[in-house]
């Protein structure tokens, strides 16, 4: 008998119908000799009806009182979630981000969460009653007002509770199947990862894989919480997260122990590319560019500063930003042209990032060859480049994305027709 | 400068338009110079929405959770005034009902007020805040549950911390203007009252008047809260609820001190009449008879027992209980007809109520002539008749009781053609 937290989202509890669904499986789950504990975030467009009835009020609340207001989508689930379970012959109570001891700080709107003290909840799995919790909310620890935590904010209260109550796992139920190799939509042939470490996730998730928020893997993997991620509309197992290679565990008969040296492929096509043409080649202009890119709030991803040609005294520098931060980019760097001495600006969205993912990378030195040479056979032309341990990432022209995501994919033995732990780079 | 607490029920704030008109009226109550506190219900049908989602998931949800689900309908009221205050240049801060220390025992659905402990409410408005407080809503004391107070609760939230604030004045705002010597829809010529007692107005809510909950106008009586009901649609005074009859203060110029006999006339549509014949004239049949109708959960209301007819040893029993539970209170009289020995039962809904309520009767004791000659002199035929020290309450068939109301009103002077405060009863 183990403890298990179970998370779903707004699509899962969207109507009665997903409800009493969601309420049978939590059943199941206690039925099967497991203590159970439940988040929910609020049923299906709650949370944005809310927003839309305070734009009609004023289209900037305060936001103590938009927490005030966002809170009560949850608690309308879960107690909903909790008559559903009573309806089945359960047994559960409901608890609000307050009762079950999620205590925040006080930035309203993205607060983080700086202790759990989950002792009702305790009390009612040792009651044998399933605990439902309130994602995405907690209460500040100063003021004690209620506060939200933003986007991925029910994922961390699942994980936070499960590392509190140190839970056997955390399972994150969703409408899909689990984390796959790539994303199926571009790669038909993807397959679904049985396994991957946080730190590989945090790597996916972190170059456009939308699965799982990272916030919720940086907890996971900071408390070694193991994470499950399944469909809520199957009994298939998912994919789960461990918090380190080493927890990957020997899953099905015959399966080579070794791990496999990628994970998958993941894509982004949510930013632009800035180059900032002629900046004098003196030390010190690179943070002042920087710098002012800070000031505009923008989050810069990734660098490259080209070697200044020779005598001119003067480089190119490119980085790349979310679109949606980039005009507010561009604006700051304008107004600061003349201070930095800088000659001009390129702005392009019509980029794409690929990143190839996977722990083995450290240990196989042959992945990079596989990898530009399957973008070179495929007249993948590269604009970017940046590594990091375990993932390289390129920068192309959006239109080549898909292709080179397929390449690269298969280049490495992910495709599906074969086993989801063959080696990749086997024309090594 | 006062401290004032002004409740607006769920049609004031249906919509972000009402929600903005109460945001007005509450800041120009600050602006006038005062303190203020508001309490708000849920926003026009919500409450019904969330009670309609909870039967799809089942008929019989848990109380705790119902209470639960419940709760959420004030808090997003109250988040959304607390926006539309700071956008038109206010200050206000929201609190749920524990956040507001509205103690209340476990009951679910129908929680009684233990203890109010307003302190964080007390310091907003020290902070020169307007403090917006969730109604309806609380905490149980030992087991820390969110409780709701069932039908009238939001009234009774307002008036409980108006009693523990030492409000100067709890104002009730609704859709009408206050409270009318009869319903205007029955009486065209019915006044609006300048202020009543409170037993005055117990008299009336109980016999029929549906303006004001009976159990905030108890709790407004007996911590002495002085009660002003009035339109959220217009600035009219509306009508004042003083605690006691000395209460009552001189308002307009020329206005004799004096006051009226009679406050009003209420009637009541709801109730049925159970008439138990040939019941065995013995001691404590009535107490059986009266034990199986609590046992089967029915109020009765008024009581008859006439003379048993000379050497039958019988007599009848007639009483009138609530119309919707008057099913459950006929089949435990059938159950128990052998025990008890009664030869019949008549039973019929087709009765109406009709209640004059005025503190002035005490010492007046030509009221209850005017009163039934008002009646006979109309062809009203009275069935049941039942009195307290300051009400006089007949009843008749379900169709008469119109034209009944309109004699009375006339015959005590009370149609608006007169003053509000004209003496009844002029022909004694």
């Amino acid at each position: 008998m183990s403890l298990i937290v179970q998370k779903f989202g707004g699509s899962s509890v969207a109507d009665a119908e997903g409800i009493n669904r969601v309420a049978r499986r939590v059943i199941e789950t206690k039925n099967a000799g497991h203590d159970v504990v439940v988040v929910v975030s609020a049923m299906g467009d709650t949370t944005d009806d809310l927003l839309d009835l305070a734009n009609q009020v004023t289209p900037e609340g305060p936001a103590r009182e938009m927490d005030m207001l966002l809170s009560s989508g949850e608690r309308i689930s879960m107690a909903l979630l909790a008559m559903a379970i009573d309806a089945q012959g359960g047994s559960a109570v409901s608890f609000t981000g307050s009762q079950a001891g999620m205590i925040t700080d006080a930035l309203h709107g993205r607060a983080r969460i700086v202790e759990v003290s989950p002792a009702r909840v305790r009390r009612a799995i040792d009651r044998g009653m399933v605990a439902i919790v309130a994602g995405f909310q907690g209460m500040s620890k100063d003021s004690n007002n209620i506060t939200t935590m933003g986007r991925g904010g029910s994922d961390t209260t699942a994980v936070a509770l499960a590392a509190a109550l140190g839970a056997d796992v955390c399972e994150i139920y969703t409408d899909v199947d689990g984390v796959y190799s790539a994303d199926p939509r571009v790669v038909p042939s993807a397959h679904k990862l049985a396994q991957v470490s946080s730190e590989e996730m945090l790597e996916l998730a972190a170059n456009g894989a939308k699965i799982l928020h990272l916030r919720c893997v940086e907890y996971a993997r900071r408390f070694g919480v193991p994470l499950h991620v399944r469909s809520s509309f199957s009994h298939h197992e998912g994919t789960w997260i461990v918090p380190s290679p080493d927890d990957k565990i020997h899953l099905q008969e015959g399966e080579p122990l070794e791990q496999p040296i990628v994970a998958g492929v993941a894509h982004d096509l949510s930013e632009a590319k800035v180059t900032i043409i002629g900046v004098p080649d003196i030390p010190g202009k690179a943070a002042e560019i920087f710098g002012v890119i800070a000031g505009a709030n923008a989050n810069i991803d990734m660098i490259v500063q080209n070697v200044s040609t020779a005598g001119s005294g003067r480089t190119d520098i490119s980085f790349t930003v979310p679109i949606s931060e980039g005009q507010a980019a561009l604006e700051a760097l304008h107004a600061a042209q003349e201070s930095i001495g800088f000659a001009d600006i390129d702005y392009n969205e019509e980029i794409g990032k690929l990143s190839l993912v996977g722990a083995g990378m450290r240990s196989n030195p042959g992945v990079s060859h596989t990898f530009f040479k399957a973008l070179s056979d495929n007249g993948v032309n590269v604009d970017m480049i940046s590594t990091s341990e375990i993932r390289i990432s390129v920068v192309t022209h959006a239109d080549r994305l898909a292709k080179a995501v397929e390449a690269v994919h298969t280049a490495f033995g992910l495709d599906s027709s074969e086993s989801a732990t063959v080696y990749g780079g086997t024309g090594r």
